[in-house]
């Protein structure tokens, strides 16, 4: 083949990261291939839609290939990377086929961290992927099946009850959200239960709600949460979880007898997120949570051919760590492949310095908190500002149209339109 | 409570029979429960759009207790069924639970038959529901993903071989949105493989396709086919299934010197019907299908309190058995529901009249055929009979809009919205 002279440039995941990166090589001369464990890119930020039942997964989720189908430079492939081999500029898939390098882009992204509790997980699923969002939604839905099923008011009350874990912009959203649907969209649907007595508690090991803004704007988004109908318990961790609920201890008290027992059968984890395991295979100096430490130019250091970007990447920008949010990681999805582009020309590579354009966390109907360097907004123009910003960022045309649809129709009719348990009734 | 001393109706399954049995018993002064495993009613005739990545499936699915929210005499339960005990007028459910009727309305449909070869089922999965539908999707979608992958040109054309066993409605459709899905959706998205030299084969063992449609109209749907570009093969049977391939003999040869082997990573299962397991629980005479025989009212002979609809009856009318068609079931739903008004008004009860408004299947794009009476149609006319009335007949006007809107989209772009496949690939 003409093209097989020009040099192999790799990218692992297609998340934001990856994606920004292959689209950023466009134009130049190189063979691009991009791997994904998944054949769509997420809109993550939108993801916890998903998990309750506001839309559907195509709504937020688009395939890779056809994203980049008219890049022609770019090869998808669906596959998971088990081991990058830097001393042979080689990875391996899950079926050992060997992929080749000259160039590598890793952005291979997060997971859940269970803080050493493995255990956890099977009772307090996290949510990162579409697997993770279904998996949430339906226990989510099926919970008040059971409550309407039970005849036992003790059991009934558990099944009612919603445990948040980690007041983040995701614990946040997912606890609102979930406060609306018992309050709202399930209203007048049930002949033994009220849905609307339901409990939501969020529970924060921090002293306020999302620790990333500023403290008038997480005061704001407890007021927020609290008139929705959540409760939110600060300062407070969780000492272990089981399929019947949640103990907690007083983060402030050493003793445990301040502690709390809280009978829940739905608990949803927010609280830890921790590298890819991918990240180790490399052979290289870590953070303690598991991110590669990259050079100023996002370079791996010692091999100027490898760049980690994304959630991966342990980064500095301005004397300050680089955030673990979607704008991040599309920067540094474009600035890795712009070195790439200047190595090929024989240029020195340049730093990579993040912009912030702001930061909006979104709570429930016209709730939001947002700031933008001194600007502090919240509730409807906060709301207004988040709805708009989403719908104008998510991946193609089509997808914005049915998002706006299923939002207006949520709004007016206070229906959410994907409740649907894909997933039967299965006998013991 | 005040109404304890209504009457107790249970109607299990909420397909077209069981909903529509329920709304025809709006008015009456009787207690319903509904219970169905799922917690959706579900749009069948175009499931296998979702199976086909051409819509979401919130699109055909809602929420059974949201149909049902504003009907006060209707308790919603998600339950499976696990017996029915005619003598004690009593069902339990998965967990052992107790349910009590006074009338009772079974509609719990069919599922897959394999003609006593269940090991088949595994290699060759069937299209009833929704998990069923997102397990093909993901099978068709990662079909070529592994094509692309493969550097091994005989597993390369097994992987992008399709057979689709059985040419009735389902079989017809999805062979032929398989052949488009192939030869526009995926064009040009690919760089080691050419989609559209998929092959797909259409498998069916009688002498024409779709049997139950006039000859004439068999003939066209056959030529549209083929211009698809599907492979159909009548007069051949199956003689075994697994993990690459399938092997048929022919039905008119004694010989199997006569059979073929087609390697092929994907088949589909669309060939044999069997009625719910739920139906033998009953101990009363079954048909060959394992459905139940009932009386001319639908009720279980010997007791006039149990009423059975849908593709789990046998029913005669006009001396004619009741296609296992959606508008049947409907019929029979509302028919048996009539009956048990009658019942309670020591009136006696009517015999089940089929009214037949016509029959109509689609292939493709501006292909489709039907028949009503002696009106046959095909090609452009025909499908768009079709599209209309399935967009009218579908549940709830956001639904059809939003069926509209993919369509159109679907229409103009040669794209298909929800071509999202939920699991990631797992390591070995």
């Amino acid at each position: 083949m003409s093209a097989a002279a020009r040099p192999r440039v790799v990218i692992v995941g297609c998340g934001f990261g990856g994606l920004f990166a292959a689209r950023q090589l466009k134009r130049a001369a190189v063979d691009i291939t991009v791997i994904d464990r998944t054949n769509h890119h997420l809109f993550q930020p939108l993801l916890y839609q998903v998990a309750t039942a506001g839309l559907s997964a195509p709504a937020i989720a688009a395939p890779i290939r056809h994203i980049l189908a008219r890049q022609r430079n770019v090869t998808v492939l669906m596959g998971e990377v088990m081991a990058i081999d830097l001393s042979s500029r080689s990875l391996s898939l899950e079926d050992g086929q060997r992929v080749d390098y000259d160039h590598l882009i890793v952005a291979a992204g997060a997971t859940h961290s269970y803080f050493g509790h493995p255990e956890w997980q099977a009772h307090a699923p996290g949510l990162k992927t579409l697997e993770d969002a279904f998996d949430l939604r339906g226990r989510i839905l099926t919970a008040f099946e059971h409550a309407e099923r039970s005849h036992d008011a003790q059991e009934r009350a558990a099944w009612l009850s919603f445990v948040v874990i980690g007041a983040g912009a995701t614990g946040v959203e997912m606890a609102g959200t979930l406060a609306e649907i018992a309050r709202m969209t399930l209203r007048g649907e049930f002949r033994r239960i009220e849905p609307q007595h339901a409990r939501v508690i969020l529970l924060e090991g921090g002293e306020r709600v999302l620790p990333a803004f500023p403290p008038d704007l997480s005061q704001r988004a407890l007021t927020q949460l609290e008139r929705l109908g959540v409760t939110v318990r600060l300062a407070c961790r969780v000492s272990s979880i089981d399929a019947q609920g949640v103990s907690t201890i007083d983060a402030q008290g050493p003793s445990t007898a301040d502690g709390e027992r809280i009978d829940a059968r739905t608990v949803i984890w927010a609280a830890g997120v921790a590298a890819s395991p991918l990240g180790r295979t490399l052979g290289v100096p870590l953070d303690r949570s598991g991110r590669v430490i990259v050079a100023d130019d996002l370079s791996v250091p010692g091999h100027p051919e490898v760049f980690v970007v994304g959630d991966l990447a342990a980064a500095i920008s301005g004397g300050q760590p680089v955030p673990g949010v979607s704008p991040a990681a599309k920067q540094m999805g474009r600035h890795a492949a712009s070195n790439i582009c200047r190595q090929l020309d024989r240029a020195p590579t340049q730093p990579f310095s993040y912009r912030d354009y702001g930061t909006l966390a979104t709570i429930g109907r016209n709730a939001a908190v947002a700031f933008f360097g001194r600007v502090h907004l919240w509730g409807y123009p906060a709301w207004l500002t988040w709805l708009l910003a989403h719908v104008y960022f998510l991946i193609g045309f089509r997808n914005r149209l049915v998002v706006l649809l299923d939002w207006a129709w949520a709004y007016w009719r206070f229906e959410r339109s994907a409740r649907i348990v894909i997933e039967p009734v299965k006998p013991p």
